[in-house]
């Protein structure tokens, strides 16, 4: 799974990586939160559009969960039992770093909302961008021209929580997190990601 | 709050409830769940059209609780905050009822989304109407002419653990919970159902 704030490259990396694993002879299956699903792509048509006041903390949290729920029951679960990898830009610890770090929720209730939608399923491996924020407005400001969706376009207070809440979360799971610095190319950056998952990586097969 | 199962009579009472209090000088605020808010209807119209296979029962819990949240934020706090009355077709023990008892998700975790996504709250009183299953599919077949939605379409075990469960909430509640016999005119009901609620009407208003 793909972490990071906005423009760190998750996105980018993640194809990156799908195209690495299949020169290996890996299926890999890209996917994407929220979203990944039918369902939960409806559902982030739901979260994403700005209507009235938009949603609550409370109700944007469940909302999160449920279309994880389905992405987790529809795609993640099958494509993990017949032995593909799945990699997918954004997952849980986004919820706990917008719904919950950023937006008052304790992470606590992010984390039973996760037991509950999807049995609490987690990544072997979390890769987590880390840039400097200057670095990510500028690869955003680039990539979107000025148009941006209702959460990215939260004020910079509201994203620095963010990005300490991924740094805690890496810190408090090392096993499961690598941290990669976003620095440089996509290249240099995709090499270091490579080199983290060097112990998933079958060396017969390469 | 209204709850029971389909064709009790709960949208018939509400109507009559709402009428009956205004008619003693009593603001009273009619809703629905799941809707009763632009964003909760929005929702609403996610679980209710059929799509595909549907939502898997987690995604479905999550997808309620959501709606539930910003309905309580949004509708029902405000209005009991001003001295309103609320009244409410299907509320909770409807989630506990139709996804916990008839659906697979523990009662526990039904009120663990709850208390997340609406801090748990519950009603002054919920009336419960108890209809004989067979006068109840006479009067859905009645109103509904054959068309009916995803929910109310499946079968009659599942009702069955439906009106068992409530019927399980209400004994366990005894304090918030009036158990209505849903037989007879609906004035009759309604007759009834403003003598459960006596302790809670000023008869100096009446
Ligand atoms: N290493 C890099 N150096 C320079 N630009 C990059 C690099 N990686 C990605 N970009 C560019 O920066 C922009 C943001 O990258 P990307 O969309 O992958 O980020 P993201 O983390 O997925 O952002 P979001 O959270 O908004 O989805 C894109 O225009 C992308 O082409
Ligand atoms: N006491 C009654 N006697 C006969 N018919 C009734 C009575 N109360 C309601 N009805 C009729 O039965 C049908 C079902 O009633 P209503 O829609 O109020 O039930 P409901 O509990 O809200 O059902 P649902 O769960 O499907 O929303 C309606 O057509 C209504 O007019
Ligand atoms: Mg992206
Ligand atoms: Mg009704």
């Amino acid at each position: 799974m793909f972490e990071g704030g906005e423009g760190a490259g998750k996105s980018t990396q993640a194809r990156l990586l799908v195209e690495a694993l299949a020169a290996r002879g890996i299926e890999a299956v890209l996917t994407r939160e929220p979203g990944g699903t039918p369902g939960a792509e409806a559902i982030r048509t739901l979260l994403l559009s700005t209507q009235g006041e938009g949603w609550g903390a409370r109700a944007e949290a469940l909302l999160f969960a449920a279309a994880r729920a389905d992405h987790v029951e529809r795609l993640i679960r099958p494509a993990l039992a017949r032995g593909a990898w799945v990699i997918c830009d954004r997952y849980i610890d986004s919820s706990r770093a917008y719904q919950g770090g950023g937006n008052g929720l304790s992470d606590a209730d992010v984390l039973t909302l996760h037991r509950i939608g999807s049995e609490g399923l987690l990544p072997d491996c979390t890769i987590l961008l880390e840039v400097d924020p200057q670095e990510a407005a500028t690869r955003c400001a680039l990539r979107d021209q000025g148009v941006t969706d209702r959460i990215g376009g939260r004020d910079p207070a509201y994203h620095a929580r963010v990005g300490e809440a991924f740094a805690a979360f890496a810190a408090a799971e090392p096993e499961r997190f690598a941290r990669i610095p976003a620095e440089g190319s996509p290249q240099a950056v995709s090499a270091r990601i490579m080199a983290a998952l060097d112990r998933w990586l079958d060396h017969r097969a390469a």
